[in-house]
């Protein structure tokens, strides 16, 4: 997995346990798109600072997820659940009994908003 | 919920940001079942000092989980789960096809170890 996608996946997860100051600063550097620069001067802080309060808030998401392992769970499940969704999709069209076909779609649908 | 069982299972899911020590002592009072007089023995502390570090690790449990929702997720996800294993359960009986039915055991089974 890229990084930025990573690190934007482990920023939903654990986020709400780095300050506010440094969630909001990997918010938007991470999710809005936000550069060093424009982020500095929202700030009012120098790039270098920005750059090592983000450096400073990987660091912990990091260690969050070797501890907590709620990012690798929820990616294992998804592998998982994309696993069933294909085996029902390859059973459906075996069915010509329309109201088996309703319930499996019904399945599909819980399953896919499992996670 | 049993409050026993939910800071079990909470202890189960953030145990690894608490101390080493603290980790251990809920460990033992709410796995491993000793009173709080055994544990004050082994640690060569007083009841009550056990008591406060239940106390604080107890806390710690409860806000981490009110800042990540681990617990109460996977609690709707195993609701979920339920719900559509019976409803394979309900549609299996209409089966006569071996095969699908097999392709449905399997599914079965994948879906209970999705959690």
């Amino acid at each position: 997995m890229e990084e930025k996608i990573k690190i934007s996946m482990l920023l939903e997860i654990y986020g709400k346990l780095l300050t506010e100051k440094q969630n909001n600063l990997l918010d938007d550097y991470y999710n809005k798109d936000l550069s060093l620069s424009e982020i500095a001067e929202n700030e009012n802080i120098t790039r270098q600072a920005v750059r090592d309060l983000l450096k400073k808030g990987e660091k912990k998401l990091f260690e969050y997820e070797e501890k907590l392992r709620v990012m690798e769970k929820s990616i294992v499940q998804e592998e998982k659940i994309d696993e069933i969704l294909s085996e029902i999709a390859r059973i459906e069209t075996k069915f010509t009994d329309e109201e088996i076909a309703n319930v499996l779609d019904d399945i599909k649908n819980k399953i896919r908003f499992l996670v």
